[in-house]
């Protein structure tokens, strides 16, 4: 249902050729077109303000490549997570500008670059192993309006590092902090900043990292009171919810 | 050291009177006081711009009342955690006007009023039980500054009450979200509302829920990607992330 | 031991050629057709009223294809479970009317399809990525005699489309949802019906998910009371269980 | 909000002295009276066709009284769950015909005691120390209008003493199985019958036990195709489910 | 060294040829010869009276088929577990009368089939898919002396199966039960019999079955008092012990 | 029944008086007296060869010391275990001769104190705070016919000790071991024997042993071929299996 | 065996009066006196150089009494760790000088002071919650002859105390770093010094803190590579393992 | 930047061509040569004195060569761990001489080949299974300038194995322990010396070994106090903390 079918039903309604309850239902079904295995929710990017997101994560390329089409009718930007190269040819057919992320996966189409917030989003990340993930808060948060400032490889043990890049932590609005291993970086810019922290917990680590859980638990029981954590590996999520407090 | 004695320095530091390495010098030592046990930081609060806060737990009742004691010769307001009727007496008797609060256990001196953010804080509870929670955040959330719109017993089982409180929930700015059980509330509130969530999983329930394990989990996979989680029963944590954000 | 047999024993009874004794111990111990890797119980059937079931789990192509086959000499419906393209060749050489479903990995032979309860089954599940669960499911549903009401991606974070479909699970005698990621779904139906709701959690998310465990918990720890649980991904568990209660 | 009240409003609606749209809202707002604590959902007993229940755990018995007597304006039955001999006492101002039952700490109010089921409820246990968490199911499913039959101390260990009960077991529509240790007996008697059995795992053990855990897992994971699990020591949960599939 | 060896040392000492501390010094020395990656130790057979073990598992072929090679200069009876076609394949060169197992990897040298024990082993399994277990398990008995009686596809759900089998069972002096899923075949065996259970979970099963745990979990908290239990898949484990006991 | 009954019964049966179903079906049912709690099996002890056993976790005083009196008028030998100080002097009440430990809790009347085995059982463990759950084995495989050498002290972190102790090791046929913490005794002595070794592990330790989790754990993988497991603080189950075994 | 009868044997040993396996079978046996509950092993100090330790932790008062009486017939410094006050007035009667720690529970008697290294070790804690096990760290340090350096309060949450003291962290030899929640402050001052830094995770926290384990699997994933970890609270293995250290 | 750009510098400053906070500046920034996707830092090896380090986890080839290229204008030794055959060819084009070590899969460059150490540093392996994460341990420590006795297969079971080498291992100043399955070995071998030992736990086992949990639980809860452990597997951190003990 585009803009102009949405004005023609609100015309009807004010000429009382559709009444009120007819109109309701008509608002409240029009949205979902069956696709067959998915319902596709154009509301949804009224109601959040923000670009069309698929989570690729268990779709065949296929149903990735259909469904990101029915929204490409639509949609200025759209944001494909843990997709591959082969989802990115599919896209590139209807979207020859889509953008693929070879490390994380991420598949973006990007028309509509306004800047929708002042502040600025820093997205830190501990170790080379680690950028994948911080690589897909990147992405989302560019995306979704924001300017973003990379920040990697500074791990809590090499802490120098970090201090040097304290004006760079000060100045942003928001930070995303992705770690593996002990995760415990988050904790040690959440103490140097004032802002929110949104820690990213990675599964880079082995043995008793247990893909994640360890860096997981740790964040969660940060001594710095800034902080809020999101799934292991969520660098998407971590992006999403930065980008709303940088809007708040 | 306040703020006099901050003047004073720098004047020395401009009429040479004091180099500027001796200055930094005492710029450093200055703030913490030894106390024997703990190191206060003074500058704690100008560098987060935020209330003294006391973590109480593990903390003897003798130990808290020094350390909020102290923190009365500088602060307007503190807030202390985890703490008890007899720590309560103690704190009294240097200030009479601390208020208790039984059901988190929540100390709280609040002296200066004023509001610091525009928008309003929703804070969200599952049931009756999760109530000592809610309490905590909203308790930190005043102190920071903030209006709270408490919202009580809305659990998912019951999808109608939530939806009676649609229109107070899209209202706030950011949503504080406490739920134990399977933790599925700040799910369903994150799918109505287009601000963050702050998830604050509590140690509600019996068998499986494992003290809040079974809450925890579910809230770090959320399917609403505005969703970003806190330590279990930690209601401090989730009032002062979402003070942060609200300020922000 | 075919029916040939069994009239024959039975008439050696009424004739007093063989003891009531003896006749109980031999068709106490005929039914078990050795095939040297398997025990196959003919009366299970008759005993719970139900085709035959073949879980394909850790059994090799040639095995369940030569169950399979056995079977087939008594059974008019078979489901064989957790199969592949290679077990459903095999299986076609003797049943050219077996239908394999290739998301679930299903094989059923359905000759007669006799509706054997009242009542409907609403098969609901969250996203997309749940559709092969709840297809198994489904599919052990029709098989057993009941009707079947799918309703698909209705997760609690667009909570709208779950009650768009109200009236339909309001319908339903019995309702089977199947939900990865927090498992918050059979919570969200459970407050909106009265009828039993058996929930499937599914290993579908990362991360935290930890393969279903996150699911399972948040559904045994539901704050609604017409919830129970099978095991992760175990669509045939749930399909089955609403079968007997919509029989009953 | 009472049943004249409700008519009252009907016939306002029929004579047009109400709107439909002020009728919906008034129905929509009126049965939540506020406690300050907790809101109590009158509807819910329509909704459902089923009893008030309270559920004890976190809850002062001053609140769970107070609950307690507000519902009995409008409920001839009620179950409060987790209770003690101090709630009881205190209900029993209110409700002099209020029972006690110590082992499980239940305490029901049944005035109207119609069988609302043609078919019967077995409540089965493995050994004397699961008795409380089966008799919470037997109150329960009784409360709720069903005719229970308890089965005690027939745990697999001496499976003979559970063969001699099959008579009782196959003459059940639904069965609830409590056990804890290694919780094997809901996989023995789903075999023995063609009725769903509820599964209800309780924390009697020690060591590897876990407090339930080893039960819980061992439930989920039955060989017996008629099994579903509600939470450990979840006997309300078990008698409520069971109450729903028989009157079904 | 072999026995020709050991006597003359002997005659050594008692003609004082050799020094009592020279000989212990020898004999302590003497037994371990130095492959490399792995010391063999051919005390270890006299000292429990056993054939040669050679555990596959962490090991490349190459290495297996050295040790074994070194062991066959000495052993009559030699098994391997967890080997695969390949090592088979390496080790019948030098030993042509090996046996492969495919379903359990073992490879057997089983030269002196003396019986060493009086009673004999029941080995029962659950299902079909335990049976790769249960074939370890009585390969073991076997080469360690046993007779032993293979009942297979017994499992609680169909108990009138295990019933069917009482006789067998009370015949064994040992048992060896495999199981997965809920693993509780051991107790129902346990309360079947008065002689030990040896309890081998096996990681058949899915989803909350968590690779074997919910076994192990159930066998540890066995409510017959006769089982005790080795680790996940171990039929090895399972044979070993029984042998021990049938000994005994 | 006592055995006059049994002999009556049987003679009626010779005479013709009753019919062997009849005789089949009064022994069927005759043996369980209805506690009203608890169903009591004297069969137990005819069918296994042992006396009676309670286990008392999770029953009242009140209904040990029913089960126990009930009991004493067909058996000699009775074992309470997980009992205190006033469960026995309600024992004594009937059974003035009953012992009671304190340090495990067990009760025990003795009275057939008749040798049943040929070997001897070693009872081994760690440290000192392992002592209680020796003893519960040790009480065991005493009032079961056993000879018990107690062998207290000798865990791995003094390796010479438990050298020292060699020759006692090497003399039992069958030996349980007890050992917390890191639960290496079992490997260390298994390694040094050819009997079976029943290993328990204890809730000895702190901080990551998580209540004996981590001795389990290490026993489950233990080296040493000859070692099974049963749970944490087991001693009854140990001694029981060991007694089985020095019967077999 | 005092050092006195140490020599009378040797010079019987010299002398012929006592042979050699004579000798060596008095010198295996002697060290061990029996006191019915646990072998004290008087050589364990030479063995070690350290002074002697009784490990509270599941010890009546009584008996660690009566072991701290027999060792200090020997030895000049004894260690008794998680004792409490009652303990302390028993050891005092033998040893008046014994020292008391009531916030670790240490008990001390340090009679031999001489320092047995020659470097420093630096106790440092995160918070005041963990100074309990700093302070059994230390204690333990200082009896073994260290000097000890104690740094408490220095969270990586405000890291700039940390980096004041980076001073005295170098000075160390080898360091302790005791912190809970988290586990943060190892890997942070592992990357400051040069020297190896004993991790001792505590269980300071809550919720998901899991009372240790999410600080001790963050230090067991330390990003510093000179970080290794004891037991949750295990102070006292902190200090151990650092003496031992610091004297090599 | 290299010593000779660090002493022109200081001759700079001496001579006040550069002021004091340029210096500093100098110093600070110019370490970090920025390659994109990774920080080097030259200092790290003149802060810790140790060859350069490269973790090969989770980087691709080109990655690691590029590290390593790079560190190689600067470093004598370099130590890349978890590489490949197809990393070393890489290595190889610009470092000819580097060794690469299939087992552990890591590749060195040591050219430096003085000795920084008075002691030895004794790696012991329980088994076979166990040599590929000493083998990890013993190249570091070499590299690092240790000398290293490697002692493998000598794990509990076979305990006079471990006796036999007690000489050996007492010659060493400090022990690297590597062990699998229950993780035991550690302890036998710290009851044995009063030397530090350094655990490392493997992930060799299976079942219930849980990748290596059980090994890691058995080590961190070893009754020998001079016992402290690594992550899982992490051969690489046994040999750098037992290098910096035995330089200390």
């Amino acid at each position: 249902m585009n803009e102009q079918q949405l004005r023609d039903l609100m015309q009807q309604v004010r000429d009382g050729a559709v009444g009120v309850d007819a109109a309701l239902d008509r608002l409240r079904h029009l949205p979902f077109e069956d696709l067959g295995f998915a319902k596709i929710d154009h509301h949804r990017a009224l109601r959040q303000g923000m670009p069309e997101i698929v989570f690729g994560l268990g779709k065949t390329p296929e149903q990735i490549a259909t469904i990101a089409g029915k929204l490409l009718e639509h949609a200025q930007n759209i944001l494909i997570t843990r997709a591959n190269e082969q989802v990115a040819a599919l896209v590139r057919r209807s979207a020859p500008d889509a953008e693929y992320f070879p490390l994380s996966g991420a598949i973006r189409v990007w028309r509509d670059r306004t800047l929708r917030a002042k502040g600025k989003i820093a997205v830190v990340c501990a170790g080379t192993s680690d950028i994948p993930v911080a690589e897909e808060a990147q992405v989302t948060a560019e995306v979704m309006g924001n300017e973003v400032d990379p920040i990697h490889d500074v791990g809590v043990a090499g802490i120098h590092r970090l201090m040097q890049n304290r004006q760079r932590l000060t100045e942003a609005k928001v930070i995303v902090v992705c770690a593996g291993m002990e995760g415990a970086l988050p904790s040690a810019v959440g103490g140097l900043v004032a802002c929110p922290v949104i820690a990213v917990p990675t599964s880079v680590g082995y043995g008793a990292s247990f893909n994640g859980l360890a860096a997981l638990l740790g964040m969660l029981n940060s001594c710095a009171s800034n902080v809020s954590v999101v799934n292991i590996d969520n660098g998407f999520g971590g992006g999403f919810v930065a980008s709303l407090i940088n809007r708040a």
